[in-house]
């Protein structure tokens, strides 16, 4: 391990330990709440129901750096919770959610810039608004933007969202897709299939959607990386490509080029669990579109950021790839 | 090849050439009627909706035959078309439409019995009604049922299903799960998204419903097998085994058996389109557990049956297991 170096974490998740009275503030409710009802912990609260126990790692700074240090994370690439997406809410109340939000991260990572980077959010529901609250990007230093796999439901293809998608592009930010608001979200209320099933499901759906949209075709300096190792679309891709391959009426309809192409154009963390299926992305996408990520501070993630990658029986120039270079490369485009 | 057995192929889809106008008989909309426009083909009209076109290998003993003939299928196992569960029906009615496709499956199977078997249907929307349809199957020779990923979106696990898994066990019947009513039907309307990313998490679902509901740890001897290579599951299994480890308290709450454990208790069709893919799948579920499957006579299938099998590098032994006696396990239980 000594000689690899300190790693670049894409993937973790930050919450401001005080959030404004949104409920308040715009008159109906849905917004998430904080309850500090103990030292170095709190309950996020949407109204009224309890939506998550956190600890102090999700708003903490130094609890923050001291798991880094303890697990050789160099650098956290921070971005906020998805139930804070807020793509719900009247257009001009998310982009206030949204602001919030980039503001405090932007404070955050001020405070220690040489251990954090910030993945801003965006009030996607309205282009406009998106378009103007990535105008503050440069002046908040933030290197990106998390998005969800959906926004409402509506798919990456969406006409509307294209020149976001397009300006991230111009102004060289990253892409980072997480899954959220899961398929089959009223009938898989059980065994967490949402996070286990339906999450899987939605990276693919935002995988495909910008693919066969042709989104990563007509913008191909846009720097996509997709949560958990891409979800499903991996290990279906044999099934995505036949399906392309026999039925181009249905699936070629915007964009001729098949899905297969696109491995090794986009990025993809190495948050899978399991050795084979790392080795097999590995096969897939390429040693250089492995970026690590841990999903910290949940424990669906990885506890150990990055143990992963260090016991694959892989050269160390390729486990320094994965574990750092690979991250600056998605991230500064260099 | 010649050194191989006859292929058995379990995922095939048949459709009776005339259907009764079941719209009229019950009084309301909503089912398939076949539209014979031409010589050898039809459309399949849902009311005035065209459905999918189709031709007459669907229904056609001897063209299905001389299609086995050229590609080394020396049985076909048949099942009805998905869309024509209909479990959305008043259970009266959906039993009615599982008796009329069990009647003609099974003197589509006596007409050909060396080269045809059956898996029956159910009104899975009513328990009572399901075993009363259980009871004629020995009579008419079916030799197991396939079932939908889920049931009016209810799944697996569901208290109301387990006494039908209960008596197909007691009967040595096989179970075929096969993916349909897709999670995420109302916003992936496009580029076959349902099909290629919707299916592969319905069979993902099914597979952790039995599992962590506890179905196949109380029916040891149900012999389960799902379509299209587990879909999603084998390859997400990290994280749904991850899940299962970090959060016992919402998944391990009705069986305490790991889902990994379960690899290797049921069967997998090898409707994977990729040879890593496959090879993969041997890995996890063992030579045993993969059968041939090649969801006849649809083009997202295999055009040519067991072809990705014969041209894996496994030995002659491995290929014939695949390609036969895991199937003859599987429908027959020896």
């Amino acid at each position: 391990m000594n000689s690899l170096p300190a790693s670049i974490d894409i993937h973790t998740h930050l919450i401001p330990e005080h959030i404004p009275p949104f409920a308040q503030r715009f008159g109906y409710g849905g917004f998430i709440r904080m309850e500090h009802h103990c030292p170095g912990c709190a309950r996020m609260m949407k109204d009224d129901v309890l939506f998550r126990e956190i600890e102090a790692n999700n708003w903490d700074a130094s609890s923050r750096l001291s798991d880094c240090d303890r697990h050789g994370v160099g650098i956290q690439v921070l971005s906020t919770v998805p139930v804070m997406f807020s793509y719900w809410t009247p257009p001009r109340d998310g982009a206030a959610v949204a602001a919030f939000l980039n503001d405090h991260l932007a404070e955050f990572v001020a405070g220690n810039p040489s251990r954090f980077q910030g993945l801003g959010t965006l009030p996607m529901q309205d282009t406009e608004l998106s378009l103007r609250e990535l105008d503050r990007f440069e002046a908040l230093g933030l290197r990106g933007v998390q998005i969800g796999s959906n926004i409402n439901q509506r798919n990456l293809d969406d006409p509307a969202f294209f020149p976001i998608f397009e300006e991230m592009a111009r102004r060289g930010l990253a892409l980072f897709v997480h899954p959220w608001d899961m398929m089959g979200s009223d009938d898989m209320k059980r065994y967490w299939l949402l996070w286990l099933v339906g999450m899987p499901a939605e990276s693919s759906r935002a995988l495909c959607s910008l693919i066969f949209g042709g989104v990563l075709e007509r913008l191909p300096s846009l720097r996509v990386a997709i949560a958990h190792g891409g979800g499903s679309f991996p290990a279906t891709l044999g099934r995505i490509q036949h399906g392309f391959d026999v039925r181009p009426d249905l699936v070629a309809l915007d964009n001729a080029i098949p899905p297969r192409d696109y491995l090794g154009r986009f990025w993809v963390d190495s948050l899978v669990h399991d050795p084979h299926d790392l080795a097999n992305l590995l096969r897939l996408v390429g040693d250089d579109k492995i970026v690590m990520g841990s999903d910290y501070p949940y424990p669906l993630g990885e506890a150990v950021p990055g143990e992963l990658v260090r016991n694959m029986p892989w050269p160390d120039a390729v486990k320094a790839k994965v574990l750092r270079h690979n991250a600056e490369a998605w991230l500064y485009g260099n």
